[in-house]
């Protein structure tokens, strides 16, 4: 498959799964269904799913253990996005082109989608109907994707952005701020994986570690380069010139790249999606 | 051990098993961490963990899983009231005789609290430093808390809560909206027991969830009781006089205490907590 295909398949393929699990309208008709369909199923670039069953390709992973960790991790990425577009947050009226599930369904149904997309995320990886998994293994990814989104992860990550002094900041604490809001969970794509792999040895999982750290970082510098009109918000054009930002999102992608190499051909995909990710941020 | 005492006992015991889950002051001394502590730590009646360790009596369960179970669900309780108190939510600013998390810490602080405590449970009870716990039943467990709290258990009934139309609403409703809400969490604490137990048969764990189902409605009533007052909030008297509302409490107590009678003498703490939560709502 190449890379395009690629894309275009998983991308589809985890819609199908996500619209699996989500309550469906024939069931649930009621708004705050519709408000978890809304959110979990618009349309994104799926970037961490992507992650997922390209990392998946190297060990030979049953596709259907790669959907329930794709799953997992872009339910997890939809509540921590609606809950920082609310009011009390970051105040977003638009996300991936269309108003923001409070702006629709209202502040209260908007939290309580983000608390029930949480559960689901948990839900979702601790299914059992299949021994696709060793148990202890299973419980093992819980508890990693348990630990990368609370108090020393994803959540506080975004306490920090928000209660950060814009004027005393380092930039090696909004880098800080930046692994802990959006590289704990691209890492997380990688390490469930590598939990879920028989073969995967302790040093494949921390060279692909590096890679998702890297790639993260680099994509949140670029995503700043397009955004950085913004001027409320924290943005590495704060710290560093335009040029100074291409060199550093260069450097990172070399980074990732080389904590490839000893995958060879079979990593293509994640190099692929790499160079999209620092190319097209979304 | 007597009952009062085994109420001191199991509340000192559940705070300290929730204080070693939490983030200590002199590991993260900032605000967020603060926030969970003042949320998770505030005392409370503690029912919930009571009713764990008093139904964990009945299997003879090793008290470290009770623990666990006790504090997972503790800590789904606390997160519920903090994004429940919310302004945009039912906006209280006062919970346990405290300010709530928000008017201490801020919205925003309060909704991220929330989230990471919620989190903070599944990664309580996917633990396995110990193998205390067969790995397929702790995975059961998992599934079972996951399914209980999101769009068809606890944040569903948060959401018809504020979502109802009172003058069209119906006493069936008004028990569907709190047996999602409140006595979800109230029958999770003896599913867990249950799934944790290795002699607990089918028919016993029936009649754990039917006490607790009637226990939890009881106690839902009982404080209607009490709190009648507020009259912008769902409450069992706009649809029961005085009387009608003491007798439902009565006949649903008779209820709870009927389904522990096969259990005989170990069951005493189970009929003194039921005793407990119909008299002293909290």
């Amino acid at each position: 498959m190449n890379f395009n295909d690629f894309v275009d398949h998983y991308r589809n393929r985890v819609q199908g799964v996500l619209a699996g699990y989500l309550p469906k309208k024939s069931d649930k008709p009621d708004a705050f269904a519709e408000a978890m369909r809304y959110v979990a199923l618009s349309e994104g670039k799926r970037l961490r799913a992507l992650i997922v069953y390209a990392a998946g390709e190297l060990f030979a992973i049953d596709t259907r253990i790669l959907d329930q960790i794709a799953a997992a991790i872009e339910l997890i990425h939809a509540y921590s996005l609606v809950h920082d577009d609310l009011p009390d947050m970051d105040n977003d009226d638009f996300r991936r082109g269309k108003p923001t599930c409070h702006k629709v369904f209202g502040n209260a149904t908007a939290i309580l989608v983000g608390d029930a997309l949480q559960s689901l995320a948990f839900q979702v990886l601790s299914k059992s109907e299949s021994d696709l998994l060793n148990s202890k293994n299973q419980l093992h990814m819980i508890r990693r994707l348990a630990e990368a989104i609370g108090i020393v992860g994803m959540a506080e990550g975004q306490y920090l952005d928000l209660s950060q002094d814009f004027q005393t900041l380092s930039i090696e604490q909004l880098d800080h701020i930046h692994r802990l809001k959006t590289g704990e969970l691209f890492k997380l794509c990688v390490e469930l994986v590598a939990l879920a792999s028989s073969t995967c040895t302790l040093e494949q999982a921390n060279h692909l570690k590096i890679f998702a750290d890297r790639i993260g970082l680099a994509f949140q510098i670029q995503d700043d380069i397009q955004d950085s009109v913004e001027k409320d918000k924290l943005n590495y054009l704060q710290f560093l010139s335009l040029p100074e930002a291409n060199v550093r999102v260069e450097e990172l992608y070399s980074e990732a790249l080389n904590s490839l190499s000893a995958f060879g051909t079979p990593a293509e995909k994640l190099r692929e999606l790499a160079k999209m990710m620092v190319l097209i941020p979304c």
